[in-house]
């Protein structure tokens, strides 16, 4: 085994001397949230790039449990940060634009007031005196931190884990003081199985012999067997199974030789009895248990009436990033807070990035080409000038990005067509968005507010890339993040032929939209017709039907004369008929159902 | 929170007292796998049930990591066993019927030898003396036990997680002495991340400051807090995430009231500090240490090349059961096992059973109507007067359990006429297999072996009633697990439509069987090609074309032409072409194209 498997994750860190760290004292006392007072606060932080003459391109980074304010090397000699991956110059939170910002949190043990800091009252370390704090304490903190840098308004706010809490915290109870919110690999709470692993590995350090009620810095023995176990616990937590298999799986019963007085009879043994003597050496047990349990009740709600309720004094934009793999803090998880916001008409781009590396995928090189580009995008677009930049310099790319249902290159005709039938600034949701063509037109427009919904990441990409909101979805799960009436218009442009479940996903677009608008390719058109009638061959013609009967995306075969049939048997109210012959680029209103192959409907119930 | 929260799992019982327990003593020295010897060993076992004249009714039962030999309750007032729902009288394990044996295993702490027993040598008990024992030495203890008994042959070996280890034990090794093996929830060999949990389980207890080097039997303090902290982990994996959501999130901060000096803020807290005492009450930390050592050490191969080797010498009937939210033994190390057995063409059944209970899943009531009915009739046809009996229950119910795509009722023409296709006694495989009905009409005419492939847990339930060998798979993923030229047919009927990876799932046909015959429905028939051409619309008729556009299973459209051209595209030799007009139950010989519904071909590559 070599030492990268030891050291792949930034959990895997030592000790690091933070040489640029500075130092803010706040004498003032903290009241905090649950009851009780810090007679003052001491904040060491980091900085990267330069704060502009406005103040507005400070980016906050908030670390995960086990970080501290060295988010990256400061220099080429410097230490490395745990996330040099994603901040420097010219990567993805780019400190050659950006003034990033990232302090160690309260309840820390890496210089930010803490358990382990002398408690005035005693002369002591606070210990298990600390009082309880929580995620709310944490940010109030950083924001006395912020207000005495003179930032009024944070460009951003990042975070993933235990820092996406954080994010959390700034932009559902402070989001007046930020313009954009990046959430990571995080949760409105605790799952109750995340929940049970901190309890396991808190009762490991409480129960220690030597953690002695907390008073263990007096030089004599500490509570480091408990500390360890609690962090091999959460390694195995942090990883994915695949990611598992994949390190330990094949040399299971070849431990690295590690001086350890923990069991290394396996390889995986030998890794967490690594990563837990290594923790003990950098990391205070009174610090685990204070933030362990910060985590453990942070809580935004359990439904989405609670959920809503959190989220409904947000102001700013938010991006929202999930991995697949990740069992912690599973994407659902996401999916939810998603759906609160979706509720609260706040616009929200989403994405559950599809990764084998478990939770810590985004503190790893993996998949940072995916989460790394989406952060970026969504932060060039968070002031006016990033986002025309953005734009020019997208427009290029998205030439060749098409809907691969597209009928119609290089011009969508039926996309003109469908503009025209939208009352003017009418607000939109456009299902199977794609790169975005239709929304941009609307937003050229002046249509608001607009969101897509789309299913592949890249497309997803390319829509934060222009700006727009779009939140990853399978349509055939419904729709049921939407309250009724949401939109004054639903879009589903070509994609009804590649639908599974057609009556769920109309009877939800309908409910959703005041108006829909549904185009379709018309089996009915003579063309298709005579191929089986006369030719006796399952039909093909250019664009969305030109695949074989054996590989073709689309399952559901339907005529003009069908729809109608099928709105009447539902119920529906047809507003209009758009029939086109799209060869002849042509309306027809002579026997649609035979001379046209496209048609777009508006519909309601 | 009620008291069965804290009692719905059989992890959750206290010790009770083993009334009705029998002991067996072998005097002679043990071998053991990997090293050394034990100088004598004693097993104490429970029976239930009547052994027959022919001793050919026994049911050996082998109990998971904290179990014990009470698998059931022996009388109304006797205590509860860990198995009642599943082992009595007229229950899936009929005691009616069969006679069940259930000893505590080698190494364990409820009577048989282990590192509580005294080492006759020191005359002090054997703690971390005890030698590490595998999961075939305590095999070869039970075959002890069971020769002893007079039983040459055991009816069926059952065993879930470590119980289900011990019974791949007995089927790969001693498969001789076994009719038919039952595994559930369990799999060739702990996934690394199962391995890990063990290994901080494991040195939560090595590393207590009670654990004494094992030797804490002299009425001192125990390594209590190790073990409970063990316990509490090893619980947290039982379970699923929405089954801990479901008792645990509503009331998260509402903690039951137990002594403990665990923490207990938490609802969750409370449950794992009363699981992690009372499994202290009743458990030797020594004995977890033996037993979840010989888990971890439990290997029958990593790679598909090492699995078969292990099954090669096999020679019963098996069924494999696995739980879709089992995340400890996750249900894809079935599928390695089933791959296995299938590559060596041994007789086995497979389901992944759908359930929300995580891996105590077969210890609980809430799916024990599909996992509990499955062994039932697995067991029922392990012996030839049950098989028929079953068959002659199970004839009536199975006149309307055709299958959803059947085109001819009551009578499937298109299954008369694939049967006299096939080569007399050709092995069969029927891909997409309903019910059976096919394979019970070849299995009547003396093909052999048989093997269906279906993906509805009833129908699975109703092959397996039948006798058949059925594996749960979907088409859509292809058919890896099977060999080239496994078999000598492979059937596709009238399941082409709702094939989504059409080339996939052919060339896998044709790679694996020497002949394959598929059969569909003619979309180029002329009554469907008049309803397009003719009335505008999507064709629709009787059979498996009755359904609307929006609502159909039916995914792909081809006429006899396309499939013809398919087979010439892909280089597929036709070997037949049969077309029915079955309105008029006749084979069409003139314009197939137009004049048939329903077409079989028999193809190979």
């Amino acid at each position: 085994m070599s030492d990268d498997l030891f050291l792949s994750s930034d959990s895997a860190r030592a000790a690091v001397p933070l040489t640029h760290a500075q130092t803010a004292v706040f004498d003032e006392p903290l009241a905090l949230e649950r009851s009780g007072e810090l007679p003052s606060v001491t904040v060491v932080y980091e900085t990267y790039g330069k704060l502009n003459a406005d103040r507005s391109n400070a980016v906050l980074i908030c670390h995960a449990l086990s970080g501290d304010s060295h988010v990256a090397a400061h220099n080429p000699a410097d230490t490395p940060g745990w996330w040099d991956i994603a901040v420097g110059p010219g990567k993805c939170i780019d400190t050659d634009r950006y003034f990033v910002l990232c302090p160690n949190v309260l309840g820390g043990c890496r210089g930010t007031t803490g358990p382990g800091s002398v408690n005035p009252a005693t002369g002591r370390p606070w210990g298990q005196d600390f009082p309880t704090i929580t995620v709310g304490d944490i940010v109030n903190v950083q924001r006395l931190l912020v207000e005495r840098l003179g930032i009024s308004r944070l460009l951003a706010v990042i975070g993933g884990s235990m820092g996406g809490h954080q994010a959390l915290g700034w932009a559902t109870r402070h989001s007046e003081s930020v313009r954009g919110a990046i959430a990571v690999a995080t949760s409105p709470r605790l799952t109750s199985q995340a929940l049970a692993f901190d309890v396991v590995g808190r009762n490991a350090i409480l129960r220690d012999a030597n953690f002695r009620g907390g008073q263990y810095y007096d030089g004599g023995p500490i509570p480091a067997v408990g500390l360890a176990i609690a962090r091999m616990l959460g390694h195995v937590t942090y990883l994915s199974r695949e990611a598992m298999a994949q390190k330990f799986g094949a040399n299971r019963l070849q431990p690295r030789q590690v001086a350890t007085e923990f069991e290394k009879k396996f390889s995986v043994g030998s890794y967490l009895a690594y990563q837990g003597d290594k923790f003990v050496e950098r990391f205070d047990a009174n610090s685990y248990l204070a933030l362990s349990m910060a985590m453990d009740l942070f809580d935004l709600g359990d439904t989405p009436e609670k959920l809503a309720a959190s989220f409904a004094a947000s102001r700013c934009r938010w991006l929202v990033l999930s991995f697949t793999s990740d069992w912690l803090f599973p994407p659902d998880q996401s999916r939810q807070m998603v759906h609160a916001l979706l509720a609260g008409n706040k616009p929200v781009s989403y994405c559950n990035i599809d990764s084998s590396c478990g939770h810590d995928a985004f503190l790893l090189t993996e998949d940072l080409d995916r989460y790394g580009r989406l952060i970026g995008a969504f932060l060039e677009n968070l002031n006016e000038r990033g986002a025309a930049k953005a734009e020019a310099a997208k427009d290029d790319e998205d030439a060749g990005a098409q809907s691969p249902t597209s009928i119609f290159h290089p011009q969508r005709l039926d996309y003109e067509r469908i503009v025209e039938l939208l009352p003017e600034s009418a607000s939109v949701l456009d299902l199977g968005c794609g790169s975005g063509s239709l929304l941009k037109l609307l937003k050229d427009r002046g249509h608001a507010p607009l969101l897509g919904v789309e299913l592949d990441e890249r497309k997803i990409l390319a829509c934060v890339r222009r700006g727009l909101d779009v939140v990853q979805a399978d349509l055939n799960e419904g729709l049921g993040q939407f309250a009724d009436g949401q939109f004054d218009c639903v879009i589903l442009s070509q994609t009804l032929q590649a639908v599974r479940d057609v009556e769920r996903v109309l009877a939800d677009m309908v409910r959703v939209g005041r108006r829909c608008v549904v185009s379709f390719p018309n089996f009915g058109y003579y063309k298709l017709r005579d191929m089986l009638y006369h030719d006796g061959r399952a039909p093909e013609s250019p664009g969305v039907l030109h695949y074989k009967w054996y590989n073709s995306p689309n399952i559901r075969f339907l005529t003009v004369a069908d729809f109608e049939d099928f709105c009447r048997d539902q119920g529906y109210t047809v507003h209009r008929r758009v029939c086109l012959d799209t060869e002849a680029r042509a309306e027809v209103y002579d026997d649609p159902n035979r001379k046209a192959d496209l048609a777009i409907f508006v519909v309601s119930r």
